[in-house]
């Protein structure tokens, strides 16, 4: 087998998706998915540092495209209002991933390892939008609440997107999210 | 020794949190938190599964104090004001509780394990405030949306009690943090 190996992530990736949707997290091992995917184990581990990592290779870059959208919406515009339309922004890449992000998340669910993992992801999101905020100028502790605001639209949209029946978009529950939260905060 | 240790816990609790200040967590292990404390290993462990846990004893009890005062609250009372009245009536279990508290806080931030327990404690802190307002009528995702909420504003409120000088209360802080987590959330 050559050391190149086209789309070698996109591979273990689903392959990883299905061995822990059929046996569980726990039960599949590294050279399982390697087996499945057609690859060896040593091609598993040039690309993830572990089995769990492997769920969460898109993190970095989602994290990325929340920082960089909110970084670009003006200067003036309120905290909430930039997350809104960051939360927009982002919702366009879930756009024909909604099989994916149900069967990763049915994965993520049963497991507490995965689940501990998404909540660091969550954890790093909500820092990452804070400092995002502090750069535009917004002060301690509106940008820590600001950010933690809208990680919790996103977490409880997301949830709501992935338990429905997939015919609205995931951007239709965010606006939802966020709406209900500013009617809860302003305790009518 | 005596099976019986008199306070074994609390005992324990402290050595811990001045062995993971000192020499830092990783670098500690339980047998030296049982001698510290003047107790066996086989005490330690017949009292925590493991020396993250000896940090996270109270963590039940937190959350069983903020679900009962939750359910508490009149029916009627907006999700956010019921929340409101819960982080004061929990803020009072920290008075004369700073130096523990920033000392715990300390080794906490110092360790992505401990990070990662704080994490776990959190989110299932806000499940229980969500099931709560569940039981109280409250509906999705208000429910799940107010108790995001109300572990925001405990998170952020803590974060700046911890990192001031300790003159003025917790409860203060989260009222503060509740206040700009309103004010921001209305995009003023």
């Amino acid at each position: 087998m050559s050391r190149w190996e086209p789309n070698a992530r996109g591979r273990l990736e689903q392959a990883a998706l299905d061995l822990y949707s059929e046996r569980g997290f726990e039960q599949t091992t590294a050279a399982q998915i390697a087996e499945r995917a057609g690859l060896t184990e040593r091609t598993f581990f040039r690309h993830y540092a572990d089995k769990r990592e492997v769920l969460f290779a898109g993190a970095p870059l989602l994290e990325k495209l929340f920082v960089d959208t909110l970084a670009e919406t003006g200067e003036k515009t309120a905290p909430i209002d930039a997350i809104a339309s960051t939360l927009n922004a982002v919702a366009a890449v879930f756009l024909d991933r909604y099989e994916h992000a149900r069967q990763r998340q049915a994965v993520i669910v049963a497991s507490s390892e995965l689940r501990e993992r998404e909540l660091i992801k969550l954890a790093s999101l909500s820092a990452a939008l804070a400092t995002t905020l502090r750069g535009r100028g917004v002060d301690e502790p509106a940008a820590s609440l600001a950010a933690e605001a809208g990680v919790a639209v996103f977490k409880v949209g997301f949830a709501r997107w992935i338990n429905g029946d997939g015919e609205r978009p995931l951007a239709e529950f965010l606006r939802e999210a966020l709406s209900e939260l500013k009617t809860v905060a302003t305790g009518s």
